[in-house]
């Protein structure tokens, strides 16, 4: 349930919106099965209209930047601006529902070109006026909250505009992509050459390419393709001071690899406007199948496994027992009741869902990759049609979380990732931690990105929502997981920094890591105009 | 020919000694061809004794530093301080054999711990004293020079004490060494545990764990176990500043890789004391093989259709025509002269010599590897004892070219990588700016590391050395090849930036990439005592 995507259909098409109320409903059963786990009562809870202020963007910034980027791309009007007011999480969903303050960008400036980014920077630098980059608006960490910082202003920089496919390098499987292009749209341009990047993330239909490398995005076939960060082989970033690109090899000992402080430096360093990609061949075949383990331990011991022999499938996603069972009585049905006989006839007391899927150039192929994944491994078959299933469902997780806010239901994702030997510890202190926090509750979790040395663990909690603080609620569950997260996994394996994890990066980088990423920031944004609030914790760009 | 190791046995064991004179010796038949080929004189070409200075370093620091490290741990005798002058290449060893002036430092210093490491910077930074850190010295990019830039003095951190296996971690397939283990002793510490690194450069006798980390590493088989960088799972850095800790997961969506800002560092930064590494099994069985193809073109897009493909041997290694025929005539001999033969009657004009290598845990295993490697590509076998001499000589390019130098030559390596579409273009210009510079010569490349993207080139040169002029003659070459590869591929893919490549860095990563390296040392390194010259051009540290 990584959160995306339009929900709904009064989008900007030129421009893309946000969120807008849902018209998606839970089926019945489902609701039945969520008031009988969480005690939520029967409640509809409406959205409400935001307050949105009025524009401080100065006349004269205003006519600076209308100079830049040409008449009509500077807008001020409520539904653009609202239309980039923050991003997916579901704190900024329940703001954007009328819920709390948001943060609401005094304009929306949009670029029609690279250079037209560094002069946008450039502009505000001079109008103190800050700038947050927007591309899908997928954040669910705060990414593109509307924040000022010290400046007396801020833009929401939407790249919509660059969404060229700029070259194509068929021979060294390169290409070039503007980073306003949403995924969908740069895997429309690449087809006609044969080429896909296999980046799906649950944030596809709406991400951009741009978003991706700025938050380190993975996808649900990593495994097989790379995260995306595998995938950049250079970029192109404008900041105030002039535009930064890199990239000259596959590999290099040209000192530290600097892509990698561009890529995931979340628009607080400079605005990413194009990135080469390495690209694959189109897949010919894709085969998704389901399969049983009993147990968690059995289950992670199982991936691992396929990570250390490296013969993960493109796709290896396993739910724990409590997402297994979640996800089997969502779906109700003659056929759940059957598939839950047969798990219990083949003695798996507590199922766990492993779902593989497999691209190749063949049928052949796929079925030889199928056949090395699951060679000696003695896993539960429950066929293809349980694969198609969650494929067919994979984008779902956001409009579901939209239906659920509509009756009351407090729901969110947070995720993580460390090595094999604490991912059982790290999966058993968060879920306490989330417990103790929201009480009633479920908590889901699954391993959806497995390397050789350890794995990610992606948690979804459900509850009843809060009358009188909804906001506080989650935010007292969100910083107890991050507490127990913090010392033994990552803060964030795909979801990135953005405003709710930059209290805890120092636990993971040490103050010398802030204090390294403070003076990039200064050596590139020197007057701190880019996103501020992200990534760093605030103020501390202009520390040391 | 990537430059290492000990060419004789004059070692102090405890604490690694520099290069001695050598005693090997080129056979007759190769002299005799070499003669032919290069225009090259009956000439013999001694070592002289090079000149030593008085050590600069000051009593109260040297008493400091002593208050550190313990008596006996500071050496200011002669023998020491000239077993860390200076790195392996052509030019330092032209001047550690009494050609030009010869950097030595004015005293080594043996800290005992990582704490003693930060302790002996910030005794350095007190005292005005420069820090080379100094590993294996197998540098071969002016890496370990003991420049003193500003200061008033300079010593070799030599890390060998740093020599522990601190920590294994069975089932995320971790271990943590110390950075100044040899890369045989680390796999000695290894293997009981069942594991190892494949981490196997040219340098593999004698580099060091913390040498590999601090200089982005490729190994023969990188192919099969990937680059350093790509093992490298955590860092702990020392710094004037203090110490930095790295590495809470195996992938991170926690901001920008700080992990990659210190790899590559090369002692810039800081002094890498310790790295997480991810292992692998120990392989059972290992195979090599050699294959033919006929020129360049054909073999080039072979590896590439392989690296493609994503069925890379573990170690596949390409030779030029050039470097083929350069190999077999060295060679010498009627296995030799038959295997002409053989090549000529299988229709093959131009050979290039293919040597792939594939590890595994059983001879099936291995054959099913190889299988998928060579499926469709019609290679030309031409054995496995071809493969396991090259496996047998692997280490001898160092050895090979110090009896080189006793006779006259001028020999020398220099490497680069580029994309696909660039490769044989790339290859080009830096063989016709080698030839011009240097006029008679034989120039030889071939491709040892291939990516999806694109591929490495390593070239060897030799030539008649120059009489009047030795280090000049070779710098003017160093220069044309350098100035060639700028702007069409990094300008190193696996010897490091050190001081030789330090001036064609701006033009691979820009003036603000220089800018932002500047930061990251003014932040940790603030007196600038760290490694003074290399990685960064002089004076850069204290610009903006």
């Amino acid at each position: 349930m990584c959160h995306t995507v339009a929900v709904t259909e009064r989008i900007d098409h030129t421009l893309r919106g946000r969120w807008t109320p849902t018209t998606a409903q839970l089926p019945p059963h489902a609701l039945r099965w969520l008031r009988q786990r969480t005690g939520l009562a029967e409640v509809r809870t409406p959205a409400r209209t935001p307050a949105v202020p009025a524009s401080a963007l100065s006349d004269t910034a205003h006519t600076a930047l209308d100079a830049v980027v040409g008449p009509g791309f500077v807008r001020v009007d409520r539904d653009s601006r609202l239309g980039r007011a923050g991003g997916l999480s579901y704190v900024d969903i329940l703001e954007q529902r009328g819920d709390g303050a948001l943060a609401v960008p005094d304009a929306v400036v949009l670029p029609g070109s690279p250079e037209q980014v560094v002069e946008v920077l450039r502009t505000c630098a001079e109008h103190d006026v800050a700038v947050v980059p927007f591309g899908g608006g997928t954040s669910v960490v705060g990414g593109v909250a509307a924040l000022r910082g010290d400046k007396a202003a801020v833009i929401a920089l939407d790249l919509a505009r660059l969404d060229r496919l700029v070259s194509v390098d068929p021979v060294s499987r390169i290409a070039v992509l503007q980073a306003g292009l949403p995924a969908p749209e740069a895997e429309k341009l690449l087809a006609p050459h044969g080429f896909t990047l296999g980046h799906v993330p649950q944030s596809y239909e709406r991400a951009t390419i741009g978003g991706f490398a700025a938050t380190r995005s993975a996808g649900q076939a990593s495994a097989g393709y790379g995260r995306f960060e595998d995938l950049v082989e250079g970029v192109r970033l404008a900041a105030p001071v002039g535009e930064w690109r890199l990239g000259a090899a596959p590999a290099s000992a040209a000192g530290p690899d600097l892509k990698q402080l561009v890529i995931g430096s979340e628009g607080a360093f400079g605005v990413i406007t194009e990135v080469s990609l390495r690209v694959r061949p189109r897949p010919v075949v894709e085969r998704y199948e389901g399969f049983a383990v009993d147990g968690w331990a059995r289950g992670s011991d199982v991936v691992r496994a396929l990570a250390q022999r490296r013969v993960l499938a493109d796709v290896t996603r396993l739910s724990d027992v409590d997402e297994t069972e979640v996800s089997l009585s969502l779906a109700g049905g003659w056929k759940t009741a059957a598939l839950k006989t047969y798990l219990r006839a083949r003695g798996l007391a507590r199922p766990c869902l492993l779902v593989l899927g497999w691209h190749g150039a063949s049928e052949d192929e796929v079925r030889r990759k199928r056949r090395e994944t699951v060679r000696g491994l003695r896993l539960v078959p429950l066929g293809r049609p349980l694969g198609e299933a969650w494929r067919h469902g994979r984008f779902n997780g956001p409009r579901q979380r939209d239906a659920l806010m509509e009756v009351g239901v407090c729901v969110e994702t947070l995720e993580t990732a460390t090595h094999w030997s604490r991912v059982s510890e790290l999966r058993a202190v968060v879920r306490e931690a989330l417990r103790d926090a929201l009480g009633d509750c479920v908590v889901m979790c699954h391993i959806s990105h497995a390397y050789e040395t350890g794995a990610s663990l992606y948690f979804t909690v459900l509850t009843a929502r809060s009358v009188a603080d909804p906001i506080g609620q989650w935010q007292v569950a969100k910083a107890a997981a991050s507490e127990a997260i913090a010392g033994l996994g990552t803060i964030s394996h795909h979801h990135a920094v953005g405003r709710d994890h930059a209290p805890y990066l120092e636990t993971e980088i040490g103050a010398l890591g802030l204090d390294v990423l403070a003076s990039v920031k200064r050596t590139l944004d020197p007057t701190g105009v880019l996103n501020p609030g992200k990534l760093l914790p605030s103020g501390l760009a202009s520390r040391t």
